[in-house]
């Protein structure tokens, strides 16, 4: 072909992808010295009351704690004022308020003439709640505007600072808030969030929990923007409901990525439920799915599904030792844990590692004959008598320079062996510089699991579920892998007999299979006349025993139109074939009628599996079959109903519903020539292999044809 | 298109599938009267003491032990015997052998010669031990077929019998396994059995484990089948590690069906790595995934990925109230929670149920005013004050008609709070005939985890586990569900303006996006003039800014060949879309290039996310666009870096490699093309959408070129 002459195009590189945004300083807000509380009380158990307890007795601000609330005197704890007018003249920095929901702009608007830069504001009965709550908000927001106080919330649980030991929070859990470390975590709702610190209050825990509910002015971006300039923390862990400020988002997540802080974010909406539900929660917009996982994507952040992902993969991006590669050690002591691991590594694209010769000897001498020390490890349950024995195997592998990380499941608890197990594992973290990664898979979580537990090293319920939090926190995290390379079956035909094209037709039509009308030729006059007979357009196709793949030797011409074209193709035919496989025999050139578009095309074969014998396999055709490999299979034989269900399976079934100007396939002949080609097959047991390649399915009533076939059987027959 | 005419093909039943296999009786090896232990010992803590304890004082046979060892001396507990030739004439029905491999097939030739039928071989240092093993094991195979004896092993953990309890093992934690229930546990190695009893522990238990290890003679087929005709067993639950009689396997499942005795079974072997690491463990065949996989669906069984999914699956199928439908409830008290599990319902494809108008209204009663009484129910946690609103509410939904199952997620641990609620749950449990599926989505693992972990209730670690285990112990468990309806997505054309292909088209090529050289043509003649100075085939496309869809409306015509074509189908199309539509204003019919199957098709498209601004989005062109959407996005502007990674997260990335007579396709160019519509769109901020379908990226050194073109715009250019 002759393409019209390209256009020339240098390649430019692409402009400031976003706008830059201006993100506001927090510092006042997260590390406060003054604080007002509006609200507060002194009814045990209230909300007000926790909050004052969490501020005087469980934080440190170096600061004093305002309360402005008619209704509470002055003590010994709080100093208690009528309104924020009548306060003395100090510098505050946040004002807390939790009074009803009707109050809080006047409260809001006391605070902007007081000149108090941040407002949290906690109470609900906001935009969650209706029309009058929007109209609050709206009020909120303008005020905003006008005066430059900058509000967090409403309707949020506060602001949790477990690094500075300062919890702006009503939490009656703030007090045992006390594993700090370098996580940032971002959320909008207050269960969530919660979540997040109990999944890391052991082991690497957070500093600084943000979660501003409705957002009516401060929200996610401004608190990762924070987080991306906060020395303190290393891993920004991120549970968004809705995404109002998309923009601001990007700009939040380039600036992390500018700061070397991995994100981990999740987001709600995956399915249309969960975006109803959200928007139900939040009223900001969920966005849809494919597009956030882009964006996601296209800024350096590692999408995850769940909650106990999100701890999982932040806590391992946090790690002092983070995996170092996608090449993993297992170690184990039951062979079927060893062989589900290494099929979860395999199934996650990550690959196990090659130890070292030294690594190899080493774990031959520490173990019984029969243990497996090639990757993945069973120490067996012998092994386990001696947990030093246990533990230099560890060590040793987690110490292999091929190793990123050691994978290590326990596949049920036995009592004082499995305690064991935990203590070395704990042990032994402490002197490698790889992640240990052990596997819980007993539901009995037994005293082995309390010691790795405790000792902050969580281990994983699941192995899917511990394989994929390494493969997101992987070097190349959200990298996606190339698609496995592609490898062609090698047809199994050692010793097989292959009959032509012809011949394999014929025994499908003298089975019932249809077959379109074919002359085979031995000459060009003979196939012009032959074309010429049963009307143009017309297919030829070498026919030869030896010769299994046609195309690929220039063996095939499709759509020719003229007894000229026949007669010339014919000759360049056998003239090509003949150079490129000089040991075939040709029997001639089949000659038969073309097959048009509207039909699809269809693969059906059946092949000899070592377990359950032949089975056939029916899926999309032509080019696609090698590379969408969208197929069904069943064991032979086969009935009608089989023959349905296993077209139903298919991913891409819908390709035989109507589309634009094609109408639907003739599913009834399709079904029918499955039906048939299992008879067949089951009729002839010398049959060890056979594909119709395409099977051209017409439109609705117009039947299913063979259009190429190929058997292989043993020589018996 | 005229085919040939069909041949008849009478539709005939399938025959039988499977010659039918005769399975061995085995109710004497699974409730043997008399036992005989060959081997044993005294010394504490040994295999061999722990299996005569297991038997004398853990069990109950209600039969007679006899052991025979050399050098064991009879006493108070144990009658022991030098050889089994000395043994007293009572009928024995299995022997248990524990001495060392030499010794074993010598110990089976006595039992044989005492008629004894069955042998247990736990001794290990067989098959799995290398070729000298693997000598006895067919010593051991000839022995079963000369005379009858069936062995069970060797190295195997034995045979549990939780119902009748009978320990035929030498685990230490047979004196625990007390939980007995209707599920019959079928495996091959030990670890992973223990991990399931251990998972059926509390709530519903295991009736029978059986575990042959290397299989040598009875093997999992066997087992299935006996549980199939075992009236106290409900559920089969399998892990396989390999399969070596795969028929034997079809026919055993067959027989669960026949019983209706559903079977979930997980398989090893998913990945190449799980294939190695089976095979050195059991030596047995893996045998393809994916014919495993059908295998197993066309047999009804539930096919899980991890031993936790195969307890929980098997727990819902044993349950005395199974989910009734795929319309399911969630009950929660918090926002975040209840729009997860509403994701993680879509994403596994079942459905919320639709409350009752009753449902609502007692709901409404009896929460706050901020409740959300629709399903997903979130309960807030204001209604947590009083524990009875959150049981009467769980009664409420679990009672509705529609509602097959009920999700209970728990956000986070809050200590009495969530001690209460597992306590309500608990008793609802009792009240109700739906399952209540707890999830308990915190690391800490509270009170109220343990009480209903203790109640047998089982909660869940995850949402993605649960809803995944619900899905498969659906009532439509294995069956696949047809892909979600398609539906082609509006252009959100309200108030936007379209241009004609030709004028967009001149706008892509001064934004230096090459596009074929066209001529808009005003008459047929002018057309066939264009088409012969161009050269021949071409293609005919009407122009009209009113028709966004142009072969829909039988606007196009491809591949013509002549003048004489080009006038006759100019006129055609002008008739038909003038027929068809009315409405649109034809500025004429576009002559172009026609380009060859040589290239691959693409779709390039732009459109303006709510959230994010503009989007671009590449993906696999032509008819397959709306069939696979193999797309990928990323917001713009972009340079060449992202197109590149854009191209590689294609899943079918591999149709631009090179394939049989096509050469690799020209990617630079399709790089540039997509740099080049991301300069052109951000320097027009009025393009609102726009799509190139196809663009043709022909063979490496050939270009991109945008064959045809689309732009919206807001009216202010």
């Amino acid at each position: 072909m002759n393409p019209v002459a390209p256009v020339a195009v240098p390649v430019t590189p692409a402009a400031p992808e976003v706008p830059e945004v201006g993100f506001p300083d927090l510092s006042r807000l997260v590390q406060p010295r003054n604080i007002l509380v509006v609200g507060g009380s002194r009814r045990p158990n209230s909300e007000g009351a926790r909050l004052l307890e969490n501020l005087a007795v469980h934080s440190r601000t170096g600061g004093e704690l305002f309360v402005v609330n008619p209704s509470m005197e002055s003590d010994e704890r709080y100093t208690c004022w009528r309104s924020i007018a009548d306060l003395p003249p100090a510098q505050i920095d946040v004002a807390l308020i939790m009074v009803r929901a009707a109050l809080v702009l006047d409260a809001l608007r006391d605070c902007a003439a007081r000149r108090i830069p941040f407002a949290v504001v906690m109470s609900s009965g906001f935009g969650e709640a209706g029309e009058e709550g929007r109209r609050m908000e709206a009020g909120i927001r303008a005020l905003c505007a006008a005066t430059g106080l900058r509000v967090y919330g409403p309707n949020c649980p506060g602001l949790t600072n477990l690094r500075d030991r300062i919890g702006m929070t009503f939490s009656p859990a703030f007090r045992t808030d006390i594993n700090a470390g370098p996580i940032g975590i971002v959320t909008q709702g207050g269960g969530s969030g919660r979540n997040l610190l109990q999944g890391l209050s052991h082991g690497i825990g957070a500093a600084l929990w943000m979660s501003a509910g409705n957002e009516v002015d401060l929200g996610a971006p401004d608190f990762i923007a924070h987080m991306a300039t906060d020395p303190d923390i290393r891993v920004i862990a991120i549970l968004l409901e809705g995404v109002s400020r998309g923009r601001d988002l990007i700009a939040a997540l380039k600036l992390a990525r500018q700061h070397g802080k991995p994100v981990v974010i999740m987001k709600l909406g995956k399915s249309e439920y969960g975006v109803r539900a959200a928007q139900s929660h939040t009223g900001s917009l969920a966005g849809a799915t494919e597009v956030n996982s882009a964006v996601f994507r296209q800024f350096g952040a590692v999408e995850v599904d769940e909650l106990d992902d999100l701890v999982a993969v932040a806590r391992l991006l946090a790690s002092p030792c983070r995996p170092s590669s996608r090449r993993l050690a297992v170690v184990t002591f039951s062979g079927g844990a060893a062989g589900m691991a290494a099929d979860q590594v395999g199934i996650h694209k990550l690959e196990l590692a090659r130890f070292g010769s030294d690594t190899v000897e080493q774990l031959r001498a520490a173990l019984p004959a029969y243990a497996a020390v090639e990757n993945p490890v069973d120490v067996t349950s012998e092994a386990l008598k001696s947990m030093e024995a246990f533990a230099l195997c560890l060590r040793t592998v987690a110490r292999d320079p091929d190793v990123g990380a050691v994978v290590i499941p326990v596949p049920a608890d036995y009592a004082a062996v499995t305690d064991a197990i935990g203590k070395a594992i704990v042990d032994v973290a402490g002197q490698v510089d790889k992640p240990l990664v052990p596997v819980w898979l007993s539901r009995r979580l037994g005293g082995g699991f309390e010691t790795m537990e405790r000792h902050g090293l969580a281990p994983f319920f699941s192995l899917s579920k511990a394989l994929s939090a390494l493969e997101k926190a992987m070097p190349d995290g959200g990298a996606t892998e190339g698609a496995a390379a592609h490898e062609t079956q090698a047809h199994a035909s050692a010793g097989l007999v292959a009959c032509n094209e012809a011949v394999a037709k014929q025994r499908l039509a003298q089975a019932e299979i249809a077959v379109p009308r074919g002359v085979l030729a031995g000459s060009p006059s003979e196939a012009a006349d032959a074309a010429v007979s049963m009307g143009f357009p017309v297919v030829l196709k070498v026919a030869s025993p030896q010769i299994l793949h046609k195309t690929e030797v220039g063996g095939v011409r499709l759509n020719l139109s003229s007894a000229e074209a026949v007669r010339s193709h014919y000759e360049e035919i056998i003239e090509r074939v003949g150079a490129l496989r000089p040991d075939a025999v040709i029997d001639g050139v089949l000659v038969e009628r073309m097959f048009d578009g509207k039909g699809r095309e269809v693969l059906v074969g059946v092949h000899t599996d070592a377990v359950y014998g032949r089975v056939i396999t029916v899926g999309l055709g032509g080019i696609f079959v090698e590379l969408i490999k969208d197929v069904s299979h069943r064991v032979l034989p086969i009935g009608p109903d089989d023959a349905m269900q296993m077209i139903d399976e298919l991913r891409y079934r819908r390709v035989f519903d109507p589309f634009r100007d094609r109408p639907a396939a003739d599913l009834p002949a399709l079904v029918r020539l499955l039906v048939k080609v299992s008879g067949f097959v089951m009729a002839h047991p010398e049959i060890v292999e056979m594909e119709i390649n395409p099977v051209w399915v017409g439109p609705e009533g117009e039947g299913a044809f063979a259009l190429d076939a190929l058997i292989l059987a043993t020589p018996t027959h």
